[in-house]
């Protein structure tokens, strides 16, 4: 440990006052998004490369949603030429196991995306959980997010506002935010029914660039 | 999704051949780090950069450890002079908040720890608990590790014997190793009192480079 | 114990490679079934004596399903004249209870099952669930499959899938894969409604021959 | 609902700035009270009306503690003369039952020492658990806290250091800080066996004035 | 302590009593509001203020419902200008944040919506829920309760009926006694739909004057 | 169901009124008696039938004990010549299965020592646990009671106080009571080490007469 | 304890070879009950008096349902004038509270109803739950048990059929073998809707003579 | 489905005759075994093999123990020469995989030793726990047992006793047996210290012949 002499309310003031003025900040952004799997991630980093405002709200305590485990837990994670190209921009490293199948490691692509979309600019909220969106106007302006540690303790808190000029679902296969959504607004989505559709992932993709 | 003709089982086979191959190369180490936490990865980084053969085992299904909550949950760090100079080393941001007081991102700093470890050529195998040590001649020779989803299913398999010149203690508080050399060896430990000694760490440190 | 040295990684190595090894082999099957109770298990073994490939994927620890409680917890099942005829097969005893009606010790019976299927040539996983099926073409061609404990322990991972020209469905009462199959395709079944319907076991039947 | 226009951002920035701008002036104290209790309650009331800067830590949700059922879940609390004193301070209307026993609503006791506290100047912090203590040269000389819904969500994540001149422990039965210190320092309370004693308590008592 | 010999009986008799002689009263009410949320209590405290007989229930062990957390656990609470017209007649104080904006200790706020409410008249019984209603001649006119710890435990007890000229519904989101009442009816509301109508809150109203 | 006319808030009255008479003549008891396993019911049958004012308190919402399962959940006890002489006092049906051996339905013998202690004066009160004993005089002087459901449900609630001129340990193998004795007052008990010593029941045994 | 020998093989094989012979006379019986609540214990008593083979499963291991806890866990009933006949009837004592009111212990109301049933004849099954029914000919004429501590154990095994002329519902709110014969048969009720009508019981009522 | 008329009844009364005349006969054993594990099957099935009256207690309803899940949930277990001599006893295929070192398939083990116990005449009770044993003149002469669903569903349900000349306990890492008897006796057991010793197993290995 550090010899140098350590002041404990100074570190209490550093944490609370740095996280909180970036906060502040981040109330009202251009981009929202739910879910901070690889999907989620990798629009955070993309969307704040070209100069958006982003924050991403992830409802664990990690980021990284499903990409740790790789497959059954296996952590190696397989894409083909279109998912290279996005690890090869985010300088994961990647080997061929078949022509046009490439393998790379689970955990490495995880902290390599967090990274990337960290220095890019996104700002990244694990332990807060979309509750809810904002409409006004029969136009989602907003998500209502929680600290996601007192939904898991089963306590009874009311959330906050976040304005936002776009929303992104990334939450994966629970579609949390379009669910909420459909509830609220009987609205049709851009869908062949309208509605929500079954979707079915058997293996990871990473969105195309 | 890409327009590229997908077979899953070549997935499949990728993702098993992959992880099976190099899981093998690491049964026998010269590191084995118990423990996924922001001291445990440093020391898998900095042992694996000397070109030490090195894998570190997780408990939990992310990497990362207490770092990921900063203090009480809000995600930033807060380091001193030594602790700067490794934020550095891993490009990890940091801005001063005090003299001789630096803050930094807890997520980037996360990523940035992971991608470093992995880079530097250490394993990171997340999923994996170390459930007790292999002792030959009185002296710790490896670690007998396990499947933690099986194990937090509260199921009854055994466990796996990884070789290992040396062992690093890095489970933090529970320091749950060397309470398993201590019960099972009745050993004299190098501190004050030959035992385990009361450890209170009110803030994140980094070990020292 | 045995007084004859041991190697532990030479055991480790040993399970990893050779459980590795028959699973690559199994991810293009013949016939996969979805359930590891008497149906399934005897499924596997007639199919297997045939010789197609057939791999069963059972969710718990132990493989043999509701067959261990007997009836009520009391460990004895009670076969028809077909019921003997197949336990005779399977070198299992049975005793006349009262004209044609046989008893049979529960346990053995499930013993006496799994050995003649492994002998048979039939790959037997347990901790392994169907989670979804692989649809191409209008028509299911694999099994979409996870590691049971990591689902049991509550966490999210995704799953790999493995090719079957021919998929049974063998789990029981919960009917899980074909739920899946009606929740993803609306296909009208082979049944006068065109739907699952309802089904109700008031004691164990083994399938005909 | 008022026709008022309502801005939800404003509102979102409301809470967190006020809330924060009190935090971190709480992060150095005359004195630290673990436990909402009536105790505590009372203590923080006490003194901060004598000009203190006082902060109380509860650890649940709401604050009040064992009082809330008064007996055995029936919401009456009952005090001889010395708490009957304390209540007529605090301007909550007791009635005599049986000469020296006066009775009064268990409900109202909690909120009257509620709003005494608070306007008597004393912060109150619920969902904050006190974790540990800060000792410095043989002195406990500041409280170690965190947000008890993350430990309740069973996560682990770092506390934050708030330095106090004094700490009350209220915690009742568990005397939760007062055991820490007893494990950590060895030291002799101020007790006939120098220890912890055992305590018990068959109603409720309110601190004399 | 007190120095007053204390005589235990005398105090179990005192609770007893004291809380059944006012729990007989209070069988036959003017109003029964179920929830003891915000809403709730302020209501108590206007119609009791009125003169009107009220007993408010509460399933949980504390009163004061989701204001206790703020916004996401800070405990703060903003109101506009007709929430601060109540807060003022509460003598509750509140700070200006922004023009029509203010800002209130919300632990402080809880307080004093309860003294309020039992000073004038309002009986507040925690540890109580509404199960259902009591109707005849197709009107409600009474509220069937339950001890919630009965109930939290799982146990299996019939309830009691408690008459209402009236019976507020002050649950909040869950809309307890409404969803019963439109299950048992299948009557239509007074809404657009005739039925219970999704409500989303975003952030904590008090109910106007 | 009764054409009589129903009045419910009559009913709720009958049930507190007539409950709350009784309880508060039996906070001053000659023998209270914890647990209700048969031989708290039988010892509150014997000591009532004596003339004595007896009250027994069990924690289960069903009085009974271990009794109703009988042996592995058949439930039928077993007797010798002692138990068959008090079962014949209950009119149980006994019958003779082997010399000296008689047995007696489970359920039977539970309704039936109910109703005899009843009858003969005693109060069973469930949903009722003896958390601690009253100690003065180096004396136990009564018991210590709190709701049940309020324990199970995890709450937080202050027990109330009955005075007892004896008290009677009857909570079979957790020996709840002694052991708060043990733990509170350091006393030598009536037995060879002066302490709790281990008890073994291989079987169920009725009091002696 | 007695001072008689003891054979503890000779008190295993008279509680097994008790219960099991009388088991197996009961598996065809006249009228199966399903639910030990006061409703199937009366009629248990009822029709065993009148010289019926009648059995009753219950799948707690106490036999009493809802009446141990009396209204909100005061245990005391209240009947009306045909409930007091009944009570009579079975010699449990009541007192009268008002015209037409009367009370009894709830607790010696159970006992009572449990020793009457069993003197008159009928058998009571705990710890056994009714599953299913069994239905022939489009007639119920069994009812299909289980062991209710294996179900609660969330163990999957099979249950034993019990054939009966009848089948009594006695499980209360949840009508738990009522909803399998709608669910199984698409019949219609004998009732208004020819479904299950939503009932409403808000305080205990005895079935009349 | 048989075409075979199927009578339910006959069938119910089949498994419980049969499973009870059995048990009632395995109420004096020779030998009990607790834990059905490898070691404990291996020894049912040898002693049964030489004549000896042999029953075998598992608590779970699957017999097996570790043994199912291989190392780490790969379902192969390796053993050396005299591990293989017994594999080849049982007829159970072997592979080898490095000199002195052979695999076979884990759940074809499980299912070959319980066929060759019950065909060499030994008793396997699945769902029985052995929960204490019984003591006479110093010596263990029996075993304690008790339903271990009641056990698992929390029930309070007394245990029967199984007389038997010789015990052995099989439990594996849990020692419960030992544990019990070292409790009760405070005897000295036949290792250096005289207690249990501390036992470390790395991977399965089954008992030599």
């Amino acid at each position: 440990m550090s010899s140098q002499k350590l002041d404990e309310v100074v570190i209490s003031k550093a944490i609370i006052e740095t996280y909180t003025k970036k906060f502040l900040e981040n109330l009202s952004l251009d981009v929202a998004i739910a879910g901070g799997g690889p999907a989620g991630l990798f629009a955070a980093y993309k969307l704040a490369q070209k100069g958006h405002k982003v924050a991403l709200f992830e409802r664990k305590l990690s980021i990284g949603g499903g990409m740790w485990g790789g497959g059954i837990g296996l952590n190696i994670i397989v894409v083909q030429d279109s998912g290279k190209a996005i690890l090869d921009e985010l300088e994961i490293r990647t080997d061929q196991y078949a022509p046009g199948y490439y393998t790379a490691n689970a955990v490495e692509s995880v902290g390599g995306l967090i990274v990337s979309a960290v220095r890019a600019g996104a700002a990244l909220y694990n332990l807060m959980s979309v509750e809810d969106v904002m409409i006004k106007d029969a136009r989602i302006c907003g998500v209502v997010i929680n600290n996601s540690a007192i939904e898991a303790a089963g306590l009874h808190v009311d959330p906050i506002t976040v304005a936002a000029k776009y929303t992104i679902e990334a939450t994966g296969h629970p579609l949390e935010v379009l669910k909420k959504v459909e509830d609220k607004c009987n609205i049709r989505l851009n869908t062949p029914s309208g509605k929500i559709e079954a979707v079915s992932y058997t293996h990871l993709t990473l969105p195309t660039n």
